[in-house]
């Protein structure tokens, strides 16, 4: 398994650990955006969100939000990518807890939001329901 | 209430819904930075993460999943965003799902890594599991 947070998980790999249960893991994330940027991990091994199973991702947000109370920021981004065109570097499925202490640091957003054509939308709408 | 996720929920202001159970609601953005672009958002009113019980969070990531997967993206993110400097515009907690067809849709990230001390990390470290 070439997988460097499958090797974090089982401490082949050191790591600035925060949290571990038997589904999840939790460190700091050495390179941050700002400090207390962290990592909230799934043990389960896959590259997209749509790879790991509900069971397994239950667990995530809880301890994302106890991370983010115990680092005592007011304002962060919850981040989790998916793909090279989202930003997705690491192949295990991954959410960021990212301080946003101010403009320079933590998480940089562009929103170029569209004006949306609504009968398109709402093919849309029936087609994605379709699907679920 | 003056809160417009609340009232989306109640269906007093009409949405695109995609899901609805006792805890979890769903619809399309009609502002999309993307097609596809989709809200997941717990019924429990809070505006950040940590306002939100743990028990209103285990299914949101699985919707998030689930729509994901139905909307046919290959790239997307998952972004939830607590408070203004975060970007974040709706006082009620909203997880974005965002697909990336290209680099000029969806959402736009920038990348700040800073070169941390390791001294001051793991001093952070402590003091943050401390507070867990």
């Amino acid at each position: 398994m070439a997988c460097i947070f499958c090797k974090i998980i089982k401490g082949e790999i050191p790591s600035m650990k925060l949290f571990e249960s038997d589904k999840t893991f939790a460190f700091l994330d050495i390179q941050p955006l700002s400090y207390g940027h962290s990592l909230i991990i799934p043990k389960h091994h896959g590259a997209k969100l749509t790879d790991i199973p509900d069971d397994q991702l239950h667990e995530i947000l809880p301890v994302a939000k106890k991370i983010a109370a115990a680092s005592g920021c007011d304002d962060y981004n919850i981040l989790q990518n998916n793909g090279r065109l989202a930003h997705q570097v690491v192949d295990h499925v991954h959410f960021h807890m990212i301080p946003k202490p101010n403009e320079k640091e933590g998480l940089g957003i562009g929103w170029p939001a569209q004006n949306a054509d609504k009968d398109k939308l709402q093919k849309l709408l029936e087609e994605i329901k379709a699907k679920m």
